[in-house]
């Protein structure tokens, strides 16, 4: 919402100065504000995390000290607010919280038993498959650029079809793609061109760059692990590790120099920090006067778009505007695959409402969904996430409204629909901090993986705040606004309360239109009465010309003569309700979300560590079924061909795997690019009643049925209208042994 | 295909050179080839185009001399060419044809009939229900950038998802998703750094830039209708003015000079002509160091992935890859709406075949589908285009291979499903001199709209002569490439055969192995004879530290002993069979042809010249349904809910309207965003049995149906399994007169 204000701002700067005199406004109001979604945010706020299905209490003793620790600090940070205290001795005391939690959650992660989960081969099924992979590998790549392949880009593509039809359809959300080039003007006024930074240093011999936070930790934990280190420096350095990621430019200058770091590749010195803006800039047009960056962020795009959505919504609030697209972010040092990329999919919502009514009507469809929360006082008093239903949650204002409530179950509900593991899903609520200035409240959606806890999703209520606070302090600005101006800044709902327009109106002559057009005189008067400035300019026009007008009401004619009419024009104050609309801002990163998905379902089959699979939902599987005959026989191909047929009438996505290898190899080779279903042409089809088997991934059993009837069950199951269990219900078990040996 | 090779050629060249050194092999590579797809090409080739369902007697009598013109040049230049005339005479044989060609085309423009179609009413409508607008309007705006509100979006997506479904799905191709962002080095071997332009001239005191063909065209156009301009310079102009389009920077030069051409602006003095690269330029990270640009064409993150393409399809060729996303092009001038912008939306499929056999197993499919042909004869003839059926089309040699005939035909098929007139349709071959010389034909799938001919598809047989070509100059250089690039040259079919490779394989003992394991012996041999490197690697390693080996086959386990087994490790020479893959490329620009679509789709209700609507096919409609309750009555609102659950449940995207307005009102508005099906809630829903309207939005009729079968009917209609006569035939007709006025 603030980018709303600061496009009205900016239009009235435009009006008034010549360009580029933008600056000076915009940066004296937008101070504190943090642009980006808030799953985007520069720094991983939790690298570590607890793993909420473990309270083992032997772990609970080890970790009570802990607690015990955040929470009086905690405690401490309260009563400093409440005495009032000076803000630098409440700054001080919340660094050093952030201290103590980090030191808590450590221990948590350390604690918590491991799942025998194996990154690298998770990282090699995905580079086999080519689910996605480096982008120019073959010139050498570039780092933070990922290339989706066949599997990948099924996968990304289903879970954007399913988000739009979870999300878009099911709310009737304003869907919106606007372009990815933006010119200066817009990110300037959004904040981006003056914040959206990094710090980096570079060495002073090659030029090489590194960002700062990352080499700073590096090198400590490098100095931990060294002998000739003193234990007192290493007590430091464990004291100052928790506050890297709050450290200003500062802060990186002392600690680079009192450490006298170096280029961890070269040994050669490096610069001080440097900031380094993280959007990617081009020139739009061949005069190269047009500077332009690439979108960091696909929010802007839709509240550029506001007034148009609100005209579309014929002016009503509530709404949502929702976007699917890239955006770009020239990443210092891109790292941990598609955690930190350079170009990735958002898909973001921007739900437009009344700040003094943020009820929403499908609230009781989410209040008994169970989440667990990690409140901000939890976090202050050192304690471990807990179980909510929603509407509790809402009830006793832990959730800030009913709105943001809605759209939290909803990610819950859309996030485990997907695949995400519900034990390793939590939403971790922002300290008031960590929080934007302008939110009342937001929660990150986090998943747990082999990285740490991870933001994938923010649900931000960015309220109204400070559109409200620059609305006021700009008090009868728009008493200088020409009527284009005003419009707008009526259609945002800005106090314009003052203002006069300019009113064009039919007055009919009642009398005269009862005695001519008899009972039809009220439908003649409503319709008279209702027409906008240009149709009543056209009617004048008309009636001056041609001394008369016809008008077709319900099929019927009627001629309107002048005397019938009276146009009037004249001056009105109008009265617009000071409101400004509040914005809850669910903001998904697509990628992230698949790198968790494939994380949460990756499985190796019992016995064979070769053998690893992926257990995805049938609706984000690449293909829903795979169509295998069980040797190269001639005469499976007729039936083979008529089920893939079957198939693709009904829009199945599937594959034909008819390469030689055993059935036990080509099914392992199925399992891993996640096919759910497998339909096998086998001799018995070939006997009449034709039949083939059907496989089912992740138990591996399966069951015959009629050729004809499987492209049918297969949709039924994928579509999940019908369940594995019926099915095994219902059709004759087939059994054979699996074996992925032999040819 | 010319790509493929390049990136070969790039890295040997990178082993050879350091950077940036590739420029000189390249350019002496790659004169003639022609960067970009084709329906994207730099010219309008065919601004205007003749109508090819009129074909009156007295038009054609109007054309037939200038039909002959065309034709006696046409044979001139075939003779030329016969002759081994010089390569001179033939060009400027080709200039004077392309010449008659315009003039030809031209009175075919102005005598076919105007139909009623009227360009402000369409963009009117398509602004004011926000199908898509210009984008940062509220700053101003940016030429060449368009955001697609909720109607546009929507008619996009389900373009896209029709296009998966139709092309990726059907056809079983691999779709990838790769990066926009790309390095330098890439695009230098695509052409398109060195040759990706147009020419501009400035403003020689304020800087403004100007395309130099549109300028000195409109120009040139200016002074045919000045008074002033004698008669003779005229004649000249109009000697002139078809010749813009393939003039060279010096004939522009001399043009300008000639007509002493001002800015059309400011009347300043211009510049000469300078070339200006189309591509949006970017750094790549923070260093400032990597130059790229954003992608102009899709295609190269599909050859670049060609190796993991090929290994995911088993090594096997024939196979198609395919891409979905955005390119950049930063046009000088943008112009005609969404026809010339500078960010948009392409899907694009690459063909990679034999170039041996270019026949398709699925052509039958598609050998009856007849379509209009403007041959390269027939354009040289000065003759119109022609009906042919597919099949007597490649039977005849017009189309050069199956295959290409098998695209263009799913082209036409894709086209008139999505809404395109099929009388607004036709492909029209490139002439052999327009034809980037790689390409052995090519055919640009074209509508008709008020702009003339509008290339929508491009559609070409790249072949892989320019790789065969440098294949033969280049001869034995893969002598000196390590094993890795040797892999790639292998896997691009290029000419390694003198390559000496390593090879690592496991010789079985069959006497030993048969007697151990008797009627498993087979299996067990033909396991161990197949294994990859690193399988007989592992297994040598494990006989060695443990003795024995373990396998399961079928099963069954075997212990491998070391007397089993012995690995030989050799060299080899390879037979890489010589074999460069043709690629067939159909490339789609998803923006005209959604232009197209509704320039096809638009009208106006007959006696209401106010009441315009979109008759879009249902599969491309934004929503497919609208549900409308008659009034605000409370009663109705539980039917309204229930009807929209239930097309919920079935996915079918519609829009409740309940806003007030008349119904007749509600339905014009429904029309103009072109929702097929309309279901309306009255007051005989509320008697039992409940039963509501269907209205079919083309012809406006309207039947009554129970609510609980009216979410069903609608799907049925909406996937087209249904046509709206079986309905009418099965449901009693409901009649009311529509009307729009009233409240």
């Amino acid at each position: 919402m603030r980018s709303l204000y600061l496009i009205l701002k900016q239009l009235r700067t435009l009006v008034k100065l010549p360009t580029p005199a933008f600056s000076n406004p915009i940066a004296s109001y937008s101070q504190a504000s943090k642009p980006g979604p808030v799953w985007g945010s520069r720094k991983y706020k939790n690298r570590k995390g607890i793993a909420l299905d473990v309270m083992d209490p032997e772990v609970e003793a080890h970790l009570a000290p802990l607690r015990q620790a955040v929470k009086e600090q905690g405690d401490l940070i309260r009563q400093l607010k409440a005495d009032k205290a000076a803000d630098i001795d409440i700054q001080r005391a919340v660094a050093e919280l952030k201290h103590r939690k980090n030191a808590l959650e450590t221990k948590e992660f350390e604690l918590s038993p491991k799942d025998d989960f194996d990154r690298g081969k998770l990282e090699d099924l995905l580079k086999q498959r080519f689910f996605y992979d480096q982008s120019f590998a073959i010139y050498g790549g570039v780092n933070g650029l990922y290339d989706f392949g066949p599997m990948g880009c099924a996968v990304k593509s289903n879970l954007l079809q399913f988000w739009r039809s979870f999300f878009i359809l099911e709310e009737q959300m304003l869907e919106v793609d606007t372009a990815m080039l933006t010119p200066e003007a817009v990110l300037k006024a959004s904040g981006h061109v003056d914040r959206f930074q990094d710090y980096m240093v570079k060495d002073l011999k090659n030029g090489e760059c590194f960002r700062a936070d990352h080499l700073i930790e590096a090198q400590l934990e490098k100095m931990l692990t060294d002998k000739k280190v003193s234990d007192d420096v290493k007590a430091e350095i464990r004291d100052l590790m928790p506050k890297i990621d709050g450290m200003s430019k500062e802060d990186m200058r002392v600690s680079l120099r009192k450490y006298d770091m170096k280029s961890p590749i070269t040994g050669n010195d490096l610069t001080d920090p440097i900031e380094f803006n993280l959007m990617f800039a081009t020139s739009i047009g061949p005069t190269g006067t047009l500077k332009g960056y690439l979108r960091p962020e696909t929010a802007q795009g839709i509240f550029v778009n506001f007034k148009r959505l609100l005209e579309f919504n014929q002016g009503k609030l509530p709404f949502a505007g929702a976007q699917i697209g890239n955006s770009f972010r020239n990443e210092i040092s891109p790292r941990s695959g598609l955690l930190r990329v350079r170009e990735f999919t958002m898909a973001e919502i921007e739900h437009f409402c009344d700040p003094s009514n943020k009820d929403h009507p499908k609230f009781a469809n989410v209040a008994d969904v169970e989440v667990s929360l990690y409140s901000g006082c939890n976090q202050m008093d050192g304690k471990p996430p807990e179980k909510w239903k929603i509407g509790d949650a809402v009830k006793q204002k832990l959730i800030n409204n009913e709105t943001l409530g809605y759209f939290m179950g909803r990610i819950y509900q859309f996030m485990t629909k997907s695949g995400v593991d519900p034990k390793k899903f939590r939403f971790r609520q922002h300290l008031s901090n960590e929080m934007a200035h302008y939110a009342c409240d937001c929660w990150d959606a986090e998943c747990k993986t082999s990285y740490g806890w991870i933001e994938c999703v923010g649900c931000a209520d960015r309220s109204c705040y400070d559109l409200t606070q620059h609305t006021k302090s700009t008090g009868h600005s728009c008493q200088n606004l020409n009527i284009e101006e005003y419009q707008l800044c009526a259609i945002l709902f800005l106090d314009c309360s003052n203002k006069v327009i300019d009113v064009v109106e039919c007055q009919t002559q009642k009398g005269l239109i009862g005695k001519v057009f008899k009972k039809d005189a009220k439908v003649v008067t409503d319709y008279l009465s209702n027409l906008s400035p240009e149709e009543v300019d056209k009617i004048e026009k008309t009636l001056q010309e041609k001394g008369e007008f016809e008008i077709t009401l319900n099929g019927t004619s009627f001629t309107i003569t002048p005397d019938m009419v009276q146009v009037k024009r004249y001056q009105k104050k109008m009265h617009v309700e000071e409101y400004t609309p509040s914005v809850i801002e669910p903001s998904f990163g697509i990628g992230r979300i698949m790198y968790c998905i494939f994380e949460h379902n990756f499985l190796v089959r019992e016995g064979d560590e070769q053998r690893t699979y992926l257990t995805l939902p049938a609706i984000i599987a690449p293909y829903k079924c795979s169509v295998l005959p069980l040797s190269n026989n001639k005469e499976f191909e007729k039936f083979v061909h008529q089920l893939s047929q079957g198939l693709l009438k009904l829009d199945i996505s599937h594959r034909v795997d008819s390469s030689s290898g055993s059935i036990g190899r080509r099914y392992a080779r199925t399992d891993q690019i996640a096919i759910p279903y497998g339909i096998t042409v086998d001799f018995d089809t070939l006997k009449a009643p034709h039949t083939a088997t059907l496989r089912e991934r992740d138990s591996m059993k399966q069951i015959r049925a009629p050729v004809e009837e499987l492209p049918e069950l297969v949709r039924d199951l994928a579509q999940m209208r019908r369940t594995w269990q019926s099915v095994l219900n219902n059709y004759p078990l087939f059994e054979q042994q699996e074996s992925t040996k032999g040819n």
